[in-house]
């Protein structure tokens, strides 16, 4: 049994979070801490909790102790650097929701994020925490992927790995529920902004292009990869298409022997005859993925909760993972699993 | 032709506010006045307005001038006291779609606004233009009723004109889309936390049920009346159901004739047999009504745009009635208004 | 360890059923029969399950077998009237979530719902399953309460149970999202006429209203009841509003003192100090409440996931009491639950 | 003044025909034919209208005459080939809001639509109507685009123009409302399916990809489009996002510059220094675009109504330029419009 600090709890995400521990069967102690939200009780923050979790007081971030077994950070970039690399050189497991530790490069985070690293030696030692595809965990500190770069990676890998120099254009074309902008008051996430309407947003220029980009150029090289992403008139939820235009065709057989190969041990990823539906996929860890193939095209449509595979149910699979875990524990609430334990 | 001032121009009444006077046949000048939007353009605040308005400069509301033959106030309660009183000695055509005058004493404005009103002369001096009902205008300062008030009154009315002494009670129950609530960045008009949702609010204690039930009592006395209020996950409209209980029975037959009687000069209300459906009004300023009497319950449902016909459109009903013109002008554009001009 | 059949399980509250029972630790075999969707697979009908729970092929209703120990019957109402008489007979567990069984008497039931009711005696010889009201099951056909009389009788049940002679009228206004009308391909349940609209239907003639006078009228005696129904633009969830008018007045003190008292062992009702959110309760079993007392009127505001709390949950629950065990078996999953099975 | 006959006014696209040949300033005859709505009456149909338009009874498309001037066609594919080739011949002027006369060849179209053209002379002799591009009306036939198409094709041509052999592949991803999908009952279409999600439908196949391919390769040659098309949980809309990728880089400036020149004299495209927001255009007759380049990749975000620029907006204009009216009658009804008339 182990006990957990959740930092940044008081959010969309965090709140997923506090479920997944509350369920999770090798977890005997959670505790939240943060700063706005400092000295509430869970139920304030959270009124759908009550009953559901035993209530307790948050704590404040500054308060955190080196006690916990693993950290979770849900903390908006550049704040968990203030944390983390003290914890990391006392080797504790850390999970960071943020964006802090996914980019590799010291320059890159810094073009990017536009802060200069104050620990730049844990962009190489850590580990992306794409679970489904990095499947080996050598480092404790893990920089969980952004809800984008889930949804764009698990749906362009599968064809970049078997066609590496046959890969003309990738671009992918997202929608984000609003829930992805976080409960900060701003006049544009309003709701009477955003019903019944759609826009596009940080064309050219989302830091999650970056990401993607860092990640699809270890398969292949000078990758011609493009994301834009767009404000879906929903809570929660992305969904992602993704244009792959190929040198010369394959067919449709090729394509789901890429997909079925690639994902066929996974839980959390469910290939699909058809596009899914959002719906499908809403207050789930699944990513749904379908791939169509007309002939020199590839079109692959995924969707997740941006949420839960995009953010806190991914970061309790890598906790799962790194632990040696049944990586679905505390995620997926079926009887089996807790016959099992 | 006239010159209107726009005071408050930059909110969601403000705009149709400029639309109405745009398309108006007699109005050849409208200003905007704002606070904080002051020294933006019409497009950058509304561009959706692009190409259907000209552009002008939003001019600062303390550099509003007596030139103009009509003012619309469209700003939080309190802030037209401001300037009100002195257009109002100088006996200015006045529209205040706010709430400061719409109730008629002081002591009660007090206790329910905790404003000690400046002017409170005009509180008597005023007509309270609920355009279908009150149809004499014999002062230049209107009060533009609220949203509810004009849903809830249309409602209930005819019934009470009817039957003053036989009203148990009256309540209404009504859901207003968020564009009710203003464009101000607050965490609880967020996207993220209304959509998928509803939720009562100032229940027991809305202003709008002592502006309600003030008109009431000029029909009955003693009147037992209740509002209970509702955010609705959608941009605009209020949907109100209005029931009352009768110390007899009345048949439908009655019912029906106390509608047709009260409304069917009206050019705006449209009296249905059926419930309306929300969106038969949306973008107009129709309030459409239903009375279903079952023994001595009487159910009668209303829908109206909350920005239009509660607020910015029957406010240019009044205009209209206070000039003496056709009531739709600017309102509704179908050919014959413009043929007839 | 049981074994469960679900007759009518591929609409929207079967989906949860099936949900429920392969949570439920208490079972070990459920098998689904239906009539148009029978020989599909679960998949088939409900993809979002894929992974969730094993796969079966849906049987067809009329193959169904007296070897199960628990029948659910979601199916539309008369259609029940086939298949429990016998199972009854056989003193087989029954949960009807249908209207078949709700209603007392066969007078009213013909009156009601058009239909000789061809076993009269199970009209009275049944347990009406308002959970946290009528505690004590003295029989195995259970008629599981209908979406809008869970959410009516439970607000309004505690203050007609202390005051039954001051109550001078209660009027109920019950907003649905569409889920509960269910997926017939209909014209009026299409996207595009319900999305940005409301509309109140069935006024004055709601087979529910029927249903919850029956069963208040157990507690006062010529209660003077309405409930109007309106269609929510949402997929799940009821939002009721009550105004119970009094002779006298009451204080807020005893209105509290009601609410506590009748709740305060009650898993599944949450009385609330303001009114409730309906996010609050999607996906859930709870009834959240709040109650507000002005004088001599009460307000009270309820949400319920109308599939859940107000059908399969509720199911769950019911068979849960009847068995003697935990009722939040299988609909709560929260760790402790499980521990201590 | 003109007579204009619209068969198969009933839809949603019928209902703004409606409305625009009613407030039309050279129209003063409207007479709607229709199939399953023939003997019902125009308010029977839109209860909105009532007071909107005068109403009148939709008469059988069977009965449709000679004597209009101009003849609207909003009917399913195919359906409109019954009467078409008859008026054409008798140089009526005709406006196919379907999809029988978009496709030049006879075989493309049989290929697609799989029906064997009954006269395919006027597959070559008739106009594509995409207003803004295809200024020269040398055929009373008038082929109105698709909705898809419209956004696509406004979106793509200004750079195809430009730059036809730098193109190395274009890809539209567009989400559109579900009245784009019509008002049949179908279960598919129902709220409660779409609500709070997403799906991609007809990948890889969608026949507006014909269409749309067919367009862009009058600028260019073998073109590498594609199209994917998304179902939106809104009434009405289309937000298309179109990537084309270069072989060798343009600059932000040269991209202004093709869009400025290729719209600056349309009243109904407005190209926006932001990605435009797709309730700016809703209700009207705009398409809002904007273009953004990175290196060697543009990418073009627009809106439309589906309904009206999509669908009756353009049809309108067309019918306007047809005649050599100013584009914008009985469209935009800002004042101006009509003094000027």
């Amino acid at each position: 049994m182990i006990s957990v600090a959740i930092i940044g709890g008081s959010g969309y995400t965090g709140k997923y979070i506090v479920k997944f521990c509350n369920e999770h069967p090798n977890i005997d102690e959670f505790v939240i801490y943060a700063n706005k939200s400092a000295n509430k009780t869970i139920y304030d923050v959270f009124p759908d909790l009550v009953g559901e979790v035993e209530n307790s007081i948050i704590k404040n971030a500054s308060d955190l102790v080196l006690s916990h077994d693993v950290y979770f950070f849900a903390l908006p970039h550049g704040e968990s650097l203030k944390y983390i690399p003290l914890l990391a050189s006392n080797n504790k497991k850390i999970i960071d929701l943020g964006a802090d530790f996914r980019l590799d490069s010291n320059e890159t985070f810094l073009n990017t994020y536009k802060i200069d690293h104050p620990a730049p030696e844990y962009l190489t030692n850590k580990h992306y925490g794409l679970a489904e595809i990095n499947d080996t965990y050598n480092y404790n500190l893990i920089a969980n992927p952004g809800c984008y770069p889930t949804a764009a990676l698990l749906s362009s890998i599968p064809v970049i790995k078997n066609n590496p120099i046959n890969i003309q254009s990738i671009s992918t074309v997202a929608y984000s529920g609003l829930s992805g902008a976080g409960k900060k008051a701003t006049q544009s996430l309003l709701f009477s902004e955003n019903y019944n309407s759609v826009k596009a947003y940080n064309v050219g220029s989302h830091r999650h292009e970056i990401e993607i980009a860092q990640e699809l150029n270890k398969y292949g090289s000078n990758l011609n990869y493009s994301l834009t992403t767009h404000l879906l008139p929903v809570f929660s939820g992305i969904y992602s298409t993704t244009i792959i235009h190929l040198k010369n065709n394959v067919s449709q057989t090729e394509v789901n022997q890429m997909y079925n190969n690639q994902y066929q041990e996974s839980t959390f990823v469910r290939v699909r005859e058809t596009p899914p539906e959002l719906r499908w996929v809403i207050e789930t860890n699944y990513c749904d993925i379908n791939a169509k193939c007309v002939d020199n095209k590839i079109i692959v449509t995924a969707a997740i909760d941006n949420l839960i595979k995009g953010a806190s149910g991914q970061a309790m699979q890598n906790m799962n993972k790194l632990f040696g875990w049944e990586e679905s524990l505390g995620i997926k609430s079926y009887k089996e699993e807790f016959q099992n334990v």
